[in-house]
């Protein structure tokens, strides 16, 4: 420490300082490349060569970063503090050397997820367009399929658009076909918009995944939704992606495709809430793009979702708190 | 074609290209100024001269265009794919000559409806201020009077107010007294906010409208909202004007006459989408002014409500969709 | 009068002017000093040097000013007129002469409500941060400790922090300690967000506080909120202090320190309009913070809800409105 | 005085106060309607009927006040104090009852206008778009013609268009053909951009019009724009007619109908502070739209020149300050 | 025509018609496939593959096209009309079928680009990052090396870097090997700011072209840089490419690698006038960013800077405007 | 590293990245808080509790950390690299513990900086508003009075203000009182704008500092402020204070205290680079408000002149580069 604190000399943890100071990181947690150290490991990926419409989501990372600035230590609806549960640590960008080629980028980011799992780090990773959760899900699912409960507005189980079958809205339909998703254990929460092709989220309900779409949503409301995606996903590993596009374009408005008529915060961080004690083993926030967000009110909501995230994977870890 | 596309030989279609290219036109549809080919024909009126406070809506036609290349072919939730069924064409901008004098401008907006009207042309309009819908009525509503479905933060059924009884707070009392509308076949919903006088709005209720305020919307749902609708008009020809300030200030910020506590888009497309099957014979979105959108929701939020619109208009000519 | 309308020869009121002309006061309301005039005397307090975070509240005053412009005369829901019923005034800001030390600030804004209270003037406050109702306190309830409806995302009854303790998030434990407050008549409302410490609002329940935390309030809706406050405060003197970060960020970006998942615009309305009959004493409206608002609407949607607070002083001192 | 102040008992004045305190007037000068008080009347004229394309500038009077308000009360470059040397007052706005009409619009304003002149007060006038200098020569030419040093990207001295000689492009054609206006005393400078037709600004040159457009004034720089407007307009009675598009859209984005390459703000200060001593007899700064304004940098370089122009007017009035 | 126009009757033209109103086509020229009818083709290109930093040039072409509208249709500083003397068209998008493989994406823009060239048009395009010039060259230069003008804060005449030899730091390296330019007649202009590498740009300097960096340009002026301009690029046909973040961040900031300390407008516009009479055979405006550009202040100036070399290219091959 | 780079395995640099990604420090440089490592450290100063006017310096560090990432690693103008030639480092914020008073605080800046300067780093610090240059100067300055080049739009030599001698308006009248300036080795560039007093700025000169107004610096040009400055400060140890309120607000409207007509980015640009070889021994950049800076324009002008000075600090430490 350059400084001693007077007021509060056992404080050298970066959290306890005022929070509009020092380097932006994740949650304001250390900065690491040592994986012995870590519990979770939050990283950014800043890719955005996967998108169809808007790009900018590679700027995303540093966006949330920056506004996870504003929370505190202290879940206060559940009085979780992953931050003395678990050694959380921001373990920097999983950069792409070669942009240029979407298949070959993705290699790049499984190839990074690769050595964080092996070490037994569990990733929570922040986008980034939704192609980079693939790559993710070849290094956490590599030695079996898992379950997933992906919040979006969009199935993201699409085919071949553009040229290429990687692009951000079919990396679930490669998992599946890979074997690194059991579609059996797949719930879809939030889906609505407009579609290109009728038959173009088939792959999603004859694969078996559950759909629950955004009017059914707002007609059961969240808890039936946590009810839902506990019965579908039940005991076994689990991924969560949360797709920043669920939320209504109101409180999201910075990402590539919004949808109008989503979920709105509240709904969000309670169906998170609700998905406490599941078999998570990794979880991402995606699409992010701080270019078309005056404010950074969606970049705000994304890192208060992202802590809501980070609780249920040291929950998963290591259990509810003890009082 | 300039370009024979290689993956999509048969896709001269703009819709088929990515939303970020090409032409703003409505929904990417075609621009032509040839009734004959045309069932459903979309035009801009971008005139604002009657408003009574903050002005910008002449810029509205432009920013709802361009937001509306964010939506895509098919409505996601029934199923419909107005482009279809329906010969959906871009007709550009009613524009007017002698803006400066209000009454006369919308005579000649009126003027432009008229052989649009005459050639079969299902009118769906895109303001400018409210003040255009009156122009509009006298061109569908020629023949008789029409029941209307008005969903609105105001009952702009106002009378004189700064020297002119055709500012954008007046047109419906003037419809009616024009013999244009049926006020018992008239609903207006989602009414609230301040006003001038207690008596601001007496004459819908007097003329035998049903106001459904915003309170009334919050306590009884969309649902019920939609069943007082169908039963005020009934089976009739109705016309469908939506003001963008229905919506709340967070979901439409970018209008001249915002009230706090209004519609949320969900409820508002829900809403729509629950009027299927009526007999409408027209419909306008009015009020989107893009210079106080920033980021541009409010054009993205009306050209998603737009878009149910158009749903509504085809199957009410066309009937729905055939499995 | 400069100007003899000549359509409005007997409207000399501001207000009966078009909304976007006039010199910004509260409502565009008289602005005087003149105490022995005035019923409700509405008070900018352009201070925030007790924010721990975001900083700018001292521009809150001139925005929400701005803003009160797009409000009429009349509530529409309620019919009652506030400035028919009562002599309510601009009465300026209490500006500080000496920013640069909290406690001497807070001291002076007690000196200028002294006169206020003294004069018999139902004080409607606009802050700047939430340090202010502390002083503003001191002089509404210098002779007896009062009830009071907090409407925020935080208690606000912390301790030391940042060397002082009378920071934003503490004024309403200085508050009980100072006598100023019966805690038992005291209710929060809207309660959220992560936290410092796990004892951080401690003292609002061990104090006997009722507090309602966002969680409850979205389970069991607003009215049930309002059912609580009433049986709360009951009967007693009440003073009504509204934080504006109480509202989702997406309402009310515009703030120090946000919290995501809160109260949207119509719940706060309708909240507030169910207080009717209690005997306020007074009213403030804290934490707008213009620049961190781009499109002006977290000040629009704080002019609208101090107007249904001025409603409720107006009530309170004169009874419901006569038809 | 509500408040005593402690450290300065004598400065009632509300210049005395912090900045960002207070309500918004000109220069926080005091607002009167006792024109016997006054001998700089600084007033708003919001009135943007009169625009050809991009609306707002009603807006224009409030955005100016508000930011005038980071302005202080001495020149640093010439050492005039306007406040010491003259009564300078806001007198509010010269709102327009009839707004729906653009000829009875301006006649309102020309009304407003007259007693404002026959008191001896020299009116300072902000807009609103650049048809109210019409109007506002019609009071303080009445008498006689006089000169005018024009600076603008537009000689508006069109014709005819859009159905009306009366728009913001044509004032100043309409007050050499009404003899408001000596054309061999006018210089306009600042003009570039595109034009609609070949012969669009012949008027200027044919009647005498000193015409400098930008790429001279660019070459020669602005010390000689100086000597050519002092040489033009002489010793006679000149009016000041400043359209903030003269700036160069980064200088002022905020306006209706920018042209690329304009002054720069420096220029623009340095150009009116060299017409010290000229025969002032009155000035106006019009165009600023507020809604195209983000950052509301156009309303503050606005302010900036606008006290420039007050300084000239006091000293046109009063003779230069005495050491 | 839908609509005859009472006072225009004979203006089918869009351009006639108020600025604010119709589809937004560049310059609101007609639409058009047909090249038979073209002398100038205005031609979007989509594409932001090629980007090594902040992506979003892709949405340029729309916001320009937007813009373009403020635009009238004579060059008011040297009285051409190329709407008058040619036949401009907007073209439409050179939109990308494959943009996931970015040199494929390159061969599909020379692909759209070879039958305009066949055709006798003259291509003006709007980009898009700088990686689109390239394939433009390929069409346009096919026959024979051309010279060039290129206005830039970056010499993009990289090589490698990120995995590829075809970003947008690097097209006229590519260009200069692939016999498209004759560096010896290419000049490079306003080239500033900070590199990776010291030997970054040597290609320009070592291939024999002229580089003409910043500081020089402000020592000189820009007249100077014209008349280095046509000593370099003399008689023969000369392409024109300018990329936006030549202007200073504060003139451009919506682009994707701004550089601190560039071009004004003035200069820009002043610039490309000083450079009539030369043998252009194509030009185009690439890094608009509309993402990064709050108030769209970059399209406009784009949009102008445009309008300034459509009028180079109309006046290189029908030659001058006759009086 | 995480990652071993398949194409760049030598480098670990997070400079050597794609600039979007990675943690924002300052220019990317390593953070650390080991002082014998470092030769330059960059320090952020988050303190904004000297501001008389628009407040939110205290978020400028992480703004300007944020920008600086858009910069790379070799000056263009120069061809120095300083990250090769000194080891750079972000050294964090000096955080303040105490904000709420204000001497406290500036104390506690000087208690951070002394161990800085005991280490033999030369501090670059990054504010906060510039009451931190005093306690700066009371640790860098502390042996001996030193020269300084103060570029701003204010001489910020005032004294007594709203209770306070140690606000931002005031720092270096304290210095010189204290000893820390040498006054007859001050210059202070750029200085303008209104006043409150007229003998406001009077200490500066009748200390003897030499005070080049921004008239003077448009007169005579950049070069003339470079030999005036060189010429004041001669070969003795030199502070470098820049406020970035010096830039004309077009280029720097994130700032408290903007004044109308100052330098452009160039001018500031050159006149840095004019100062190579002088004798620095630390300096700042002080009092971006990103709050008030849609865009980031601030702050990227802001990164891009600290990248300036990093540059001179650099060549007064180590000499200019060798070829």
């Amino acid at each position: 420490m350059l400084k001693t604190p007077k007021r509060y000399p056992d404080l050298a943890d970066p959290q306890a300082h005022p929070r509009y100071t020092g380097i932006s990181t994740f949650f304001r947690t250390g900065y690491t490349q040592d994986l012995a150290a870590v519990d979770i490991g939050i990283i950014g990926v800043p890719f955005d060569g996967g998108v169809t419409n808007r790009t900018g989501a590679r700027h995303g990372p540093r966006a949330v970063r920056d506004q996870s600035s504003l929370l505190r230590r202290i879940n206060g609806a559940t009085g979780i503090i992953p931050f003395a549960q678990a050694r959380v640590r921001d373990l920097g960008d999983a950069w792409i050397e070669e942009p240029y080629e979407l298949e070959a980028a993705l290699a790049e980011i499984a190839a990074f997820y690769h050595p964080v799992v092996a070490a037994g780090v569990t990733p929570l990773s922040v986008g980034g367009d939704h192609s980079i959760s693939l790559p993710i899900l070849r290094a956490v699912a590599a030695t079996r399929p898992v379950g997933m409960i992906h919040i979006d507005a969009h199935c993201d189980t699409g085919d071949d658009y553009l040229g290429s079958r990687f692009h951000h809205g079919a990396p679930f339909r490669r998992a599946v076909e890979e074997g690194l998703l059991d579609p059996k254990r797949v719930i879809q929460i939030g889906i609505r918009g407009t579609v290109n092709a009728g038959d173009m989220w088939d792959f999603s309900r004859d694969s078996g995944m559950r759909v629950l779409a955004m009017d059914e949503f707002q007609d059961r409301g969240w808890a039936y939704a946590v009810a839902e995606a506990r019965r579908i996903v039940g005991d076994g590993p689990t991924y969560l992606t949360y797709d920043i596009d669920s939320l209504d374009p109101v409180h999201a408005p910075g990402t590539g495709t919004p949808e109008a008529g989503g979920l709105n915060t509240i709904e969000a961080l309670r169906l998170l809430r609700g998905l406490r004690g599941l078999n998570f083993i990794g979880g991402d926030l995606v699409e992010v793009a701080p270019s078309f967000d005056p404010g950074n009110l969606t970049a705000f909501n994304g890192a208060s979702l992202l802590f809501e995230i980070l609780c249920l994977l040291v929950e998963a870890r290591f259990g509810p708190p003890t009082a």
